[in-house]
């Protein structure tokens, strides 16, 4: 992670303590698509290369990587020549997001799901414990969010930023340039589960989501329209599942 | 708060059991201004009106609740016409957060808090435990951030959203409405600082931003330089003070 040094005044009890503490980095990145600049994302600035094609790939401005033909990196701004699926023009409306990076274009068409992918309860509680191991700036500076992609048998990406959104981009991202599919594969996330992450799951088609947290009741409607398997709350040996439980296979540990 | 009722499959040990569970509710919620859709916020649909005049506050499109001729409020439509300070360009940057709804026009001055408030940490604490109290939605769904804003002594408004930067959206657009200023004031959150939230409390002239959770650099950063003074983790006993200490007292509640 990427991750800032302060001095601070740490109060505890009544004791009171000059210290050294981290805190998450958090940038302005400005994301330019054939010579417009499309979007300023605050981000934390670690794999903007991943950031940027999951940013655009979610958005539905790009279909595979192949559509991006060059990108170029300096400092916080990405510069992208690609040849977009439809033209980014001003008239387009924003949503932004409950909580999340969140810029969506309405409109867009939903696939549905079609997967026989299943997991087991056992795997889902793994895998979590292993996400919750793997969430060093979390541990660090208490300001991250993360995402992770799983077979159903390991963590095989796994990204961090202070944006919820960020984080799911980012491993969406990371996949696409390495031209792996995402069909039979898990999202984890360490967030709440808004509409938007539903969108960007769907759109991956990756048929699993899996959170720590809660999800809104649109991310439930979106996911049970679109064939998404939705479950969130998986910690400490509990688990909610919300749709689609045709994929969870129950088996819980001792 | 505003939840909505789904039946899950909650698995907790060995057992599955099927029932009734609260999530929060979500709903893109279009803003026009003057005939022109500016955005579309996925929010909780609750408190439409002081979102709406908080959100275009903290855009800093308006500078008073006077600036709002009119607004009507249809299911999640809201209609607004207004006397704006400047113009919402289509060429304008959109700049999207970390984690939150987050849509900042870049650019803007930020001004210089000067403020006499002084608050000890006891009165942080104690606050905070009541605002735990009050987060009703968070206990019920735990998919909601809360704000609210306090003089030293209790918590005059608090508010809930899905979006973190909705609910500080609210609490300010409820004083906008209440034509009562927010100079001697704190804001309390439950969410991580992120620098647009800096940037909506010195908007406000807020000047003390008192959070559960941590900050990023940049806002760190921010609040150095506007003047604000920043509280983190405040929960449990601890605090962590980050900016402009100079407004606290330390008493250490026994």
């Amino acid at each position: 992670m990427s991750n800032q040094e302060v001095v601070i005044l740490k109060i505890r009890d009544a004791e009171v303590e000059k210290r050294v503490d981290l805190v998450a980095k958090e940038e302005p990145i400005s994301i330019k698509v054939n010579g417009k600049r499309i979007a300023t994302l605050m981000a934390t600035p670690i794999d903007l290369r991943e950031l940027a094609y999951g940013f655009l790939y979610s958005l539905g401005l790009i279909k595979q990587a192949e559509d991006i033909l060059s990108i170029s990196i300096s400092g916080s701004e990405v510069e992208i020549t690609a040849g977009l699926i439809k033209d980014f023009s001003s008239d387009e409306e924003v949503l932004t997001s409950g909580c999340g990076k969140g810029v969506v274009i309405l409109g867009y068409l939903l696939g549905k799901i079609d997967s026989n992918l299943v997991i087991s309860t056992e795997a889902i509680l793994l895998l979590m414990d292993e996400f919750q191991l793997k969430s060093t700036g979390y541990k660090t500076t208490g300001g991250v969010h993360s995402a992770g992609i799983s077979d159903l048998l390991q963590i095989l990406d796994f990204k961090e930023d202070i944006g919820r959104h960020n984080a799911i981009d980012k491993v969406i991202g990371s996949f696409l340039l390495q031209r792996l599919s995402l069909k039979d594969k898990i999202m984890l996330t360490s967030g709440r589960i808004t509409s938007e992450v539903v969108v960007k799951c769907v759109r991956a088609e990756i048929p699993i989501l899996i959170s720590r947290s809660s999800p809104t009741d649109m991310a439930i409607t979106l996911a049970e329209q679109s064939g998404l398997t939705l479950v969130g709350f998986a910690r400490k040996k509990r688990i909610n599942l919300y749709t689609h439980t045709e994929r969870i296979i129950y088996i819980i540990p001792k």
